[in-house]
C-alpha cells in the first residue's frame, strides 16, 4: 500500500500558508500598515517563495493555478488582523507548530518541483530553500528590516537539508522521498526552536554583539 | 460603433509611465542618487509592475516588446531631473491627474493580461494590483523606505476594484470592460486623494500614531 | 583565425562570480549574518543579476543550467568567510581587478542574451545593466541599505556602454562584439575606480552633502 503523500503535502502546504500569512501580518502591524497592506503582507509571505520558484522554473505560479491558496492565506491574514484589532496575543505555540509543518511541506514542494523540471541536487537544494524562505525574505524587505533568515533562524538550513533528503530518496520512491524530506526539515526546525540553535557567525573586531 | 478603447488604454498607459517615472525620480532625489540612479528609479517605477506581471504570466515584458515605453519613462525622468537641478517645485496637480489616469490604465492592462492568460477573478485582481502598484513598491525598496502603498495610499484598493470590474464586465464586451475598469480605478483613486481617505489599521497598545 | 571569445567570457564570468560573492559576504559580515546568511549573500550577489535576466528573457537560469557557478560563488563566499573569521583584511586590489573583469563579462553576457532573444539596442542596454548590477542591488536590499549602484558607482554606466558596444559591433562578428564590449565596460569601470569618478546629481536646497 502506497501512502498518499501528495495529499499530506497538500494539507501541510495550506497549514503553512495560514501560519506564514499570520507572520506576515504580525510584521506589518509593527509598521502600522493598513488593512490592504496587512493582507498583502499575509499573501506574499504565504505565497512569495512559491511564486519566485515557479517563475524561475518557468511554471505557472501555484497561487494562480490553485486560487484556494489565496483564500487560505487571506484567512490567516484576517485571523491575525482580528487578533491585532482586539489587542489579543497571537497563539504563539500553535503558529510555531503550523510553521514547522508548513516549512517541511514547502521544502518538499520546492525540491519536487526542481526534480520534475529535470534539475539535479543543486536545483533541489536551492528551490527547497527558496520556496520555504522566499516569502519571509519578501516580508522582511517590505517591512524594511534585515531578513530574519539571514541572521537568526535555522529555517533555511532545515529547508535545505529537507530538499537534499527529498532528492536523495527520490529514486527509491516519491512517497518515501516526500516523507523523508518533510521529516528532516520539520525535525531540524523543531530542534532549532526547542534548543534555540543558531548557526555560527564571524565577529568583527571591536563589536561584541550581533546587530540583528 | 465600438469605441477604440485599446488606443485609449495605450495613451493613458504612456501618460502613467511619465507620471510614475517622475515619482521615482522624486524619491531618488531625496536620497541624493546620481543621474544614473535617478534614471533607474524613473524606469523601474514606470515599468516594474508590468515586468513582474509579464514574468509571472510568462509573457515577453512589454518594456522589451515596445521600446517606446523606455523613451516615455526616460522623458519623465529627464523632466523631473531638470526640475530638481533648477530647484523648481514639481507640478503636483498635473502629476496627480496623470498618475490617476495611469493607475486606471495599469489596472485594466493587468486585468486584461490575466484574462487573456486564462486566469479567473483572482488572477485579474492580483495582476491589476501588481501592475498598478508593483513599480512603486520597487521604487520604495530601492529608496530604503516602507512601501507607501502598504500604509497610506488607496491606490491598491482602486487598482483591485478596477481589475475586478474589468473582469466582471469582460463577458459583455472588452471595450465596456476597459472603460468600466478605467473609470472605477481612477474614480476611487481620485476620491482617495480628494478626501484624503485612508484604509483602517489596527493600533497597537502603547502607541498612538502610525509610524509611516 | 577566430579568437575563442566564448571561452574568454566563460573564464571572466567565473572570476566575476568569485569576486561578486566576496563583496556579498563583506556586506553580510557588517550585518552579523550567520554562515548560511553569508553564503546566501555570496550566492545572490554572484548570480542574482543573471537569474533576473534569464527570468525576464524566459530562459533557464544559468545557475541551474551550469551548477559549477554555484561552486565558484560558494568558493568565493567560503574564502571571504575565512578571512572574516580570522579578522584578516580583504585583498582589496585583487578583488577590484577581478570585479572589473567580471563586470565586463557580465555586461557582454547580458547583451548577448538579449541579442539572441531577438531584442534590439534597448534590450541589450537594459540586460547588460541588469546582469552586471542586479546581484549587487539584491545584496544591498538584503543588507538593508540603499543600492550603491544608484548613488556612488560608475558600474552601471560601464555595463550599459559595454552592452551598447556589444550590440553595435555584433553585425561585424560576435567575437569582435565580445572583445569590444568587454574592453569598454572594463575600461570605464577601471577609470571610474582609478580617478574616483562619480556621475553628477542634483542637490536639494538646504542640504550640502549626499546622504548615501
Amino acid at each position: 500500500m502506497e501512502l498518499d503523500t501528495t495529499a499530506l503535502v497538500g494539507v501541510l502546504d495550506r497549514v503553512g500558508a495560514v501560519a506564514f500569512a499570520i507572520s506576515g501580518v504580525q510584521a506589518g502591524v509593527r509598521r502600522n500598515f493598513d488593512v490592504f497592506g496587512l493582507w498583502v503582507m499575509g499573501l506574499v509571505t504565504a505565497t512569495g517563495g512559491g511564486v519566485m520558484r515557479d517563475v524561475i522554473l518557468d511554471r505557472q505560479p501555484l497561487v494562480l493555478a490553485r486560487p484556494d491558496y489565496l483564500l487560505w492565506a487571506t484567512g490567516g491574514a484576517v485571523f491575525a488582523m482580528a487578533l491585532a484589532w482586539r489587542g489579543r496575543p497571537y497563539p504563539r505555540a500553535v503558529v510555531t507548530i503550523a510553521e514547522t509543518g508548513g516549512l517541511g511541506a514547502f521544502a518538499v514542494a520546492g525540491a519536487l518541483a526542481a526534480i520534475n523540471a529535470g534539475e539535479g541536487w543543486s536545483g533541489a537544494l536551492l528551490m527547497a530553500i527558496l520556496t520555504a524562505t522566499g516569502g519571509g525574505v519578501i516580508r522582511d524587505l517590505l517591512a524594511d528590516r534585515v531578513p530574519l533568515v539571514l541572521h537568526s533562524e535555522v529555517n533555511a538550513t532545515a529547508a535545505g537539508l529537507g530538499g537534499l533528503a527529498t532528492w536523495a530518496a527520490y529514486d527509491v520512491s516519491s512517497s518515501a522521498a516526500t516523507l523523508l524530506g518533510l521529516s528532516v526539515a520539520a525535525l531540524v526546525r523543531a530542534a532549532g526552536v526547542a534548543f534555540d540553535l543558531h548557526l555560527p557567525r564571524p565577529r568583527r573586531p571591536g563589536r561584541g554583539r550581533p546587530t540583528g
